[in-house]
């Protein structure tokens, strides 16, 4: 594992970047897209795991899914995101994509069993139903089930994962691109403890939020007209409850900065019409 | 288990509701407050088990949970409510208060082992921080830690769940409302294929719906808008991935009827201003 490129350049031995999974996971391929090829990687079983590695600095930075375009919102890291108070520092979105991996050696048709993620199979239906010879195998991770192969070299076995866990296992790639479906892509956020600019000369282009308004009519309206008002677009809302406060809720919500002038007085705004606002910070978003 | 009270007075032995969880699951308790003492139980093993049982003429009635005040919505029902269609015939909310429930003969300072699901051990620590002797032992479901009781009469054994759970398998409630927080409800649904009203003399006093809004600058506020100018209150508001178009969302509002007619209004500049729309029904809560 080598170090972070980071963006200061500095140099760190310190500056590793905790996420959910093993080597290879999506997560990794995200952290990679944001930090750099050469990103130091403190693996974590659990998201509370990744939050409290940043915490007590074995981390310097998380990365964290936030939604998937077909399962929806990460919604306990959402409740994590205020739990903690850190700081999104990154934003950038990954296209699931399944491979169907091998250790060198093995060739398609040796392939018999294929282990993968419950959800990473299920999303390869078509697959199956076009191999039936081959049998579809649970297991607790995808790009784990790489690292199966790699401990246990089958010789009838086979793994579904991303592309970054066929690199990180010395994996072959046979069949790209097993997804029945293509539009699926998962959102991730980078976190640190401080505000962190990857590229401050140019500025953030989006900024995320946390607000909660009282049950009364119209309160949600007031507040998104906060937005609407000053021509602001959301890019996404989302409502956890408030806990002990039955049918009260906070609102997530992430938003395009054009004009920080304009970005500030919509919040100055907010802050009017809410009884608790939290900004969790400004970014730009790596394409 | 005896027959459900239909409001139309009629009397049907096929008229089950189906509802996730073994008998005396709180989904059980909130079938019972809102058809009536008499409802005839239909246990499933899963949410999606409840949706077929519903389409399959199986059962007449379905109770789902759709969320909870400390954990947040069930966003697998409401991906259902729109992929089966049916129609949201009633609500009630449940506080959920947790029961230290043994069988008959076994005293508090007999019991050395506590079972429960892991969600209602953990909503209970107090009890366990003070009772340092004894045991939490998780199990996959509360009312089946109650049925295990009765099963296997351990001496030592008691479980944690509802009071109905305990008077479904005739167990005693040694200990009330061990839950660190009261301040914990659950909302359900009842749904049925057709409408169905329960107190059609009074007309309904909340409607749910769902829309889309195309992925532009200010189209949430003015959807929103369309219920605000009308002075309708929206009780809750829910976002899940509009499945096959990335980044678009499905918004899932609950609100307030005083006027049927001003209701309409706004369901039809809804429609104006969105590019999908549907009800999914129009109730009377069951307080």
């Amino acid at each position: 594992m080598a170090r972070i490129t980071r963006p200061s350049g500095r140099n760190n031995s310190s500056s590793r970047v905790a996420f959910q999974g093993e080597p290879g996971a999506f997560s990794h391929a995200a952290a990679l897209r944001v930090l750099g090829e050469r990103a130091n990687l403190l693996p974590c079983i659990s998201f509370r795991n990744v939050f409290e590695s940043l915490k007590s600095d074995s981390a310097r930075y998380a990365i964290i899914p936030i939604e998937n375009t077909l399962h929806g919102s990460v919604h306990e890291n959402y409740d994590y995101l205020l739990d903690y108070g850190f700081v999104i520092s990154g934003e950038t979105s990954i296209r699931i994509s399944h491979q169907l991996i091998t250790m060198p050696g093995v060739r398609f048709r040796d392939v018999k069993r294929v282990f993968s993620h419950p959800v990473a199979l299920n999303q390869c239906k078509r697959f199956f139903d076009e191999h039936k010879e081959i049998e579809a195998i649970p297991y607790y991770d995808t790009a784990g089930s790489v690292k199966l192969l790699k401990q246990q070299q089958p010789k009838d076995g086979a793994a579904i994962a991303s592309a970054v866990a066929a690199e990180t296992y010395g994996g072959v790639i046979l069949r790209r691109n097993l997804e029945d479906i293509r539009q699926n892509f998962t959102r991730f956020f980078l976190l640190t403890k401080r505000p962190f600019s990857a590229d401050s000369a140019t500025g953030p282009q989006k900024s995320s939020l946390v607000f909660a308004t009282t049950n009364t009519p119209g309160a949600l309206f007031r507040a998104i007209a906060c937005f609407a008002l000053r021509d602001i677009n959301l890019t996404k809302i989302e409502s956890r409850p408030f806990r002990g406060k039955p049918w009260e809720y906070l609102f997530y919500v992430d938003f395009l900065v054009s004009d920080e002038k304009i970005a500030q007085s919509a919040l100055a705004n907010l802050k009017e019409c809410t009884h608790f606002v939290k900004l969790l910070g400004s970014y730009r978003p790596t394409p």
